[in-house]
């Protein structure tokens, strides 16, 4: 009811503070015998980590995952898999100047109004590293959808101004690269290094957008009404620190479009059912149809500046605080494994709701 | 789990099919001792009602909420509110055509693949007819917050490619109106009219969006972690029927401005903490913080035409559907309602869940 | 969070008070394509009516149930099963003085503390009618467990003090029988029937005990900790009107044995692993081992006599209150079906989260 | 969904096995700023600890709280506070032997058939250290309850066939006493030391009883329907390893009674409503009336003996397992705080969501 845990099926709760003695999650309704690759979930979180382009604050942590429970001869034994990673390099002494203060677009003054108190050290529970745990659990979500040939796949689409051209329209044509920003488009991803060096010497920040694909989807996973697909999905999505908005499938775009345009028809291929187009983004009537899941994440700029900015104490005085800390110029690229795991964990959620309706 | 439930403290359960005996609700939760003005309640149906305009499509219902419990003397007990609404224009025979076919950008194909069956009877549970519920739960939502001074706004800010200018950048600045589509621009507006007759005209439909303001909201509403204001509204905005995405406060707009931009500055206003701008729409780490909250909502074009379209049997052969039946040119409009229903119900749930915290 | 949901796979809501215009419910998470046996359904709730026998209350009730929604063409849809039965005998007049007073052993007190009202017709939702909708939801669960060889049977081993003896030792070794209280020991059934009588002419009541068997579970069903299978059977008994107590397998008497005496010893017979004994009734660690399932629930003796009784009005005065109205001398006959009914809803919502589990 | 999570508004999570890292908990929901005292919580820990007095085996576990979240200066931030306690004491090696037999009345069969695995490493998840987070919680919970001028107190009153008299009959005469058992009678006391010490010597082991009171309650809380008060002690009472009965009020005892001695008739005393007697155990229709709250539990006997007993291997070929390793003759002395600390998590649970309804 505090809302730190997500999922029904298979739920992860998590918990930590950014400059408390560790972040974690419990990781509940795993199924047995599952093998872990746990390479692979320490490797999902180094691409998540501070300081992995020159972009990013230069907080270094080593995060590595330490698992407590629910894992046996390598393989998950059906109980809540639980794991924590330790804050080492914690200077809460930065952070004193903010004590008595609200940051601009910050959580700080709406945790004061509805706790009483806020965790003036790094923003505590709103720090960015409370994902942390949603990479790990996102992590063996995907090992469970590997087992089932479902994989999820994010790239940068936009950062500020620069965004790539028709980037959702043609889903399929576009893939992930192994660049910082995995945007598939190398026009757009020079423009993207050009713009975050400008703004770095700036000491401004930008947002961006996130593109995600679910490959490998069978049809009938969804419920139909509250909790469709894209109803958790966007709620997922919403549910990450800095987003402002969710689109799948044509989105926005496609309330400008008719409807005799954006229908998608139905045709054999191989023998298989599909669709000659795909603008209902692989989700009809809130149920997987079996073509490519895609959607847009908007990321809001990082409210932490290296510029000065007038603000209210927190008994009311005008004030100023000055741009210092350790910080992003934008933490889009970095959020690509956060998105994917909130849509790893929804969709294997969705799986197992699935299977357990079809008795 | 199967997903017709919507909320925590405050929940609607929402049952029925389109061509079957009744749609209805239960809503738990619901404080007691509360006054009921049913006058209210059914005027709100009456607002999505089939028919309401000369864009809409031409089936007339009753739509005369019976309420089975929950309410004794006028109040309500604490009880399980129920509700029905008889379904009494019912033409099934109008669907026959469609008992064997995948209609395109419906859910025929996806309910087929998850239950092993569709209810080709205009959609069944798929139909838009299940808003109806949502509509009665919203508006007891609606009295609940009315009783500590919040409403709920919402108004069309786009059809097709009429969009009104700027609309969520200066929250406050527009108010919905009593014209068809709400919309507080009347040049705009004048151009929607237009679109949607030419639509009509050819046998087109469209899409659109939806904005939103929750106003008189007080800080410290929402969780700060999964179940976020904007995360939960997101969720119910998207269980809509044609939805296709949801923005708030500076939404995909705001991935291509700069921190220093987007930043609301705290300030002092008659006494109380305020903020000189609103680009995070009334919501800061998940939490309300007083300002107006504001966001936009797409639906795409419907997907029933006038026109013929090619597609599937339910045995992979193809067919032809010609167009025809009782449908909309456009449903932003009669959506309105729709989108605030959720919006309450989203608001009165979180507001319920604060209460209970501060112990 | 009011609580009116059961399950979590497949869960009930019901709602509707006793002299309201209805009770109902609406069963979620029901497979598609179960074949609803209606005449069964019925004969469950007739099994639980009012008037069923000499020893109950005289008030009479058709009891049809109407069907709603979630079924087409005799079959399960997947959509949520909704039915309402409505009230038709009501006479509130019948409890005008109980306007003002509080009811020994009732709710009446502890509904105006909680709710600032009570609903003084009948109990409101604290009426024993309330139970009626858990009948019909527990005879769909019922159709589903058929479908997977499993029954639930019940029958009354003690009334007052008249009990069989041994009842839960040698479980399978006694069987509910075709009479009033389905006692399978025939001395115990006269003894019954001997006591409430004399009851009847005294205008006392009495309690009694029901024990109820699953019978024919696989093995592997429940959950290890907080959802054990007897933890959630013991939440639904203590849920039904009137229950003291819960107690499975050795129950009570067991813990006054010795280990050496309880283990129940693990033998392979027909192949098959079973045991010797089962004192576990069923159940190890939570989880169900495949032997009969077995339990006993208590009940108190029913709170409105035909005798006299002191008591307090809502403003502290105090008052007599008459003995009169409709009532029973014992329910736990009548209680049977609803043992069942809470039985085979708990046993099927693990049946579909064992499902969803084994993905 | 798998069952490690109890409550609502205010959760508790656990994770751990017997012999794996460490076991742990995370509480959500618990409310900001208040004070912890860690000394308490601690002590409530020592309170179940292995080998607390000669019948407990003599496993020793220092069981240090380490706290990793949700508590800043002394006090709690309403973040989920997180916890973890390590396992020192662990020798798997004990338990080779049983890697591939079922032990009778263990859980390793029924585990082996849900998931395809089981932990025989002194049971895994079924082992008793599950319960040590239940006790933190459960701590947590006495300190909220405290803050209201709620207390728990259980006390043993029987020990296999060592029984207080009348034990529940007359709530409030007795409390617990310092006493290993707490049972208020000291000739039973005499008693069950006796009887505990004859066990020991034939390697036997026996069951009991724990009575438990809560006391200071407010009238009013809890919920009507399935989420009675009662519902909800005895989901979390049969949820603790080896209960296998759970009685509130007058419990099985009630059964026998006629209904003009058990109706507990209002009256008023120093200005309040109370009632004469207290059958009901301090609840009336699922809600407190501001009485004492009692139930009892019986835990069966300890399954693992000091003695050989017959049973088969997991490919089903008999055997004989030999009774050794580290083990209780009775746990129902240990049982008291965990049995305390359930209870305290159930009314907590209920006030605060008796709080969030009455907005």
């Amino acid at each position: 009811m505090a809302g730190n845990t997500f999922g029904k099926m298979l739920s992860l709760t998590t918990f930590g503070e950014s400059h408390g003695i560790a972040v974690g999650g419990v990781l509940d309704g795993f199924p047995s015998n599952i093998l872990i690759d746990f390479h692979f979930i320490q490797s999902e979180v180094n691409r998540r980590k501070t300081g992995s382009n020159i972009f990013s604050s230069s907080r270094k942590e080593e995060d590595e995952i330490e698992y407590l429970s629910g894992i046996f001869g390598g393989r998950s034994t059906g109980a809540p898999i639980s794991f924590i990673i330790h804050n080492h390099d914690q200077k809460p002494e930065d952070y004193n100047e903010y004590k008595d203060v609200f940051r601009p677009s910050h959580a700080d003054y709406t945790y004061e109004k509805k706790y009483g108190n806020h965790d003036y050290r790094g923003g505590g529970r709103a720090s960015a590293r409370e994902t942390l745990p949603r990479v790990v659990g996102g992590a063996f979500a995907k090992l469970l959808l590997r087992e089932h040939g479902i994989s999820v796949r994010g790239f940068v689409s936009q950062i500020g101004d620069c965004r790539m051209p028709d980037d959702f329209i043609i889903p399929g044509s576009f893939n992930s690269t192994d660049t910082i920003t995995g945007c598939p488009d190398p026009e757009t991803q020079s423009k993207i290094i050009h713009l975050l060096e400008e703004l770095k010497a700036s000491g401004d920040t930008t947002g961006g957008v996130v593109t995600c694909n679910i490959i490998g989807t069978p049809a009938g996973i969804g419920e139909p009404v509250f909790d469709k697909l894209q109803s958790d999905l966007a709620k997922a999505m919403l549910s990450i620190n800095a987003v402002k908005g969710f689109e799948y499938g044509s989105g926005f775009a496609g309330a400008s479009m008719k409807g005799s345009q954006h229908n998608d028809p139905f045709i054999m291929k191989d023998g298989k059912v599909t669709t000659a187009t795909n603008y209902s983004g692989g989700i009809q009537g809130g149920i997987s149809n079996g073509e490519e899941i895609y959607f847009r994440v908007a990321f809001k700029p990082v409210a932490t500046l290296m510029k000065d900015q007038e603000t209210l104490t927190t008994s009311g005085e005008r004030t100023v605080i000055k741009g210092k800390g350790r910080h992003d110029v934008c933490v889009v690229p970095r959020a690509i494994p956060i998105v994917e795991a909130m849509a790893a964990l929804v969709f294997a959620d969705h799986l197992l709701r699935y299977q357990g309706f079809s008795l």
